[in-house]
């Protein structure tokens, strides 16, 4: 989306990873909820540190993609080798009123970042 | 979210609603996409014109609903009665690289707004 660029345009040139902890298994509503907390955080902090990523990602349609790897240890390396990268990343903590404890990290989101600089990083990821 | 806010605190007084439209038969990764596309569309609309609903709806912890109902036209309803109440709305319209065709309305998202506002008009749907 949005629909007026979608027909036969170049794929976006940059885009927002988000990733979910598989271990908790969530439902598919849950899992939502934690992916949208993340890309709202993201988008907040590009606003301010980063508007001109901000602005390319939305020019490109705000390409975002929902991963899920099984444990916390490996959303840490993802979040550190995206860290060395420059990419921008932010952990949602759920408040714990359902599924989990309170303060579970339950989404780790990165970006926005050009397609070139995350696929290195989450490319080989299972989707959501 | 955040888990700071978490423990014995009263539930938020203000959301978003994301609805997701069921007869699409999303994948959880494709719906978590949606979802996200709505909340992040409503905050940039929120920040030019309900900055003070966005800044209660942030304070109290960006609390957000997931739900789904069938079809369109159960959601078309709801937009026009988040609308006479005053709520602000947004479509997202699937580009359509994967699952749907494009231009596709997938999901509408309502608010940020008092939880009083939405629940009866969203209160009775089933969480996605």
């Amino acid at each position: 989306m949005p629909s007026d660029r979608a027909a036969g345009r170049p794929r976006a040139a940059h885009k927002m990873v988000l990733v979910v902890r598989g271990e908790l298994r969530l439902t598919a509503g849950k899992a939502a909820v934690q992916v949208a907390h993340a890309a709202v955080l993201l988008t907040q902090k590009a606003s301010s540190r980063a508007p001109r990523e901000l602005a390319d990602w939305l020019a490109d349609g705000q390409m975002k993609v929902a991963v899920t790897v099984p444990h916390l240890d490996e959303m840490e390396a993802l979040e550190r080798r995206a860290r060395a990268a420059g990419i921008a990343t932010v952990w949602v903590e759920d408040a714990g009123f359902t599924e989990v404890a309170p303060g579970t990290r339950t989404c780790l989101g990165l970006g926005p970042a050009r397609v070139g600089d995350l696929d290195p990083i989450t490319g080989g990821l299972d989707l959501l």
